[in-house]
């Protein structure tokens, strides 16, 4: 994929709940602010954001549970993908 | 558990109100902001968090007080979590 | 008491209104924002709370007036307390 | 009086619109943020409030100018007072 | 007159109307945010402010232009005048 | 013209719809946000703005593409002017 | 093109959904905040922004993804551009 995040913007692409249920994780689909289970694809390099120095803690292939409402979707080559900051990925899951 | 939270975050599982009411802990059901009792079971890393250092105050296995809307719910393995920042949470029971 | 409140939280207990009265404070029912007599039961270590430092000023057994709506209440062996920062305590009463 | 104020906190109580007269000033009764002329009966200590140095320029007997809707009320001993940060008094009448 | 405005405060006297014209502006009655004219009555020493320099540009006697709703109203000795930040002043009319 | 802005103001004088065709430029009049070509006519000082140091970086004379809301405007000598912020002018145009 | 951007803001021109098409992306005409293909056509000099050091990432000929609704759109000699701040800029597509 040749999408580059700027500062530290990260794309990730959601793991379908079929895939979530195989790795033994059930989120659920009626709450508010709905936590989503996806594969990390692009990472930004980090950096100064706004005057704060972000590290990036993640990695191309980690699954990270983010919120539902975080980032912007975009389709590219047929496939949805979200960019959000990094901020905004709540956890990785090993 | 293989959550791993970033940052400041924090994975709680609630602890229900049996086991409140045992720890001579009760918390009203009414409250418009309901107060809750949880514990511990992963800590991030802490560190410099929006240009911020922070440290990690709790530790797995600590029973914490927390509120209730703060936080993303998360279902793994059949159990239900809760990740948030450490600084939604108020108190460390002992 | 085994509440051990985190950052620079203090756990106060609020002083009822007959007590408010020996005490020489009438506080007003029907204020919009009502302050409240209360008195500290826990005071958290403070330190750098959010990238500023806090220096606690309020020690357990201070009377302290605080607003009504600040910070979260919870019931601990049947007593009800509230969790509330340093900064929303207005004044301490001697 | 024994209201010990926190930080940058200030306790005044309203001078009345007679006194207001005899002193030469006259405050509107009908403008939507009120002003109002007080004496200041305490003053908090200052310092490092929220991470910045704060300098207590009032001292009590000062006759302060603030806005009706900043801080506080409560009665003390039969008085009302009311209890706001020294950045809501807008200037020192003399 | 004898208003010392604390900080960055500055005491100052709307010029009517006539004395606008007299004056070569004309400050339109009709828009929004009304811009206005006035003279500086008295002027806060400045300094740290909310934990930011402040250094007064304005003096006694400048005439300003100023917008309508900033700061707060007060009549003194039958004068009415505005308290208000100095970065409520947009402009010094020379 | 004699008005000096404070701070990080700058004045400028709107381009008529008119002149706007000459130069080139099709300014939209029905986008929400409208944009605006003007010229300036008084730059302030910049230095310390709210504790940030600001450079001044537009000139009188400068040909500036502005935010139809930003600002205040003002009528001095029959001619309508705006004063705003720098942080409100998007670009210049040469 | 002789529009110059001040600060941290990039000019960008739209590139049309026929062209997003060849390049093998596709953008959702449906979703609430409409993603964006864009090709910056000129960049601010960055600097000290509100007090925080901003280095320019994106260069001219760069293909972009932004938020439909970031920035201002200005029709310069016939053609749609918008300016808008680098920070609303969320990755670069090669």
């Amino acid at each position: 994929m040749n999408i580059k995040p700027l500062g530290d913007r990260v794309v990730i692409k959601r793991v379908e709940a079929e895939e979530t249920t195989k790795s033994g994780i059930v989120l659920p689909g009626s709450a508010k602010e709905q936590p989503q289970l996806a594969e990390v694809m692009a990472v930004g390099p980090g950096g100064v954001i706004e005057g704060k120095e972000v590290v990036m803690e993640v990695k191309v292939g980690d699954k990270v549970i983010f919120s539902k409402y975080a980032g912007t979707e975009v389709k590219f080559d047929g496939v949805e993908y979200t960019i959000l900051k990094q901020s905004d990925i709540l956890a990785v899951v090993e």
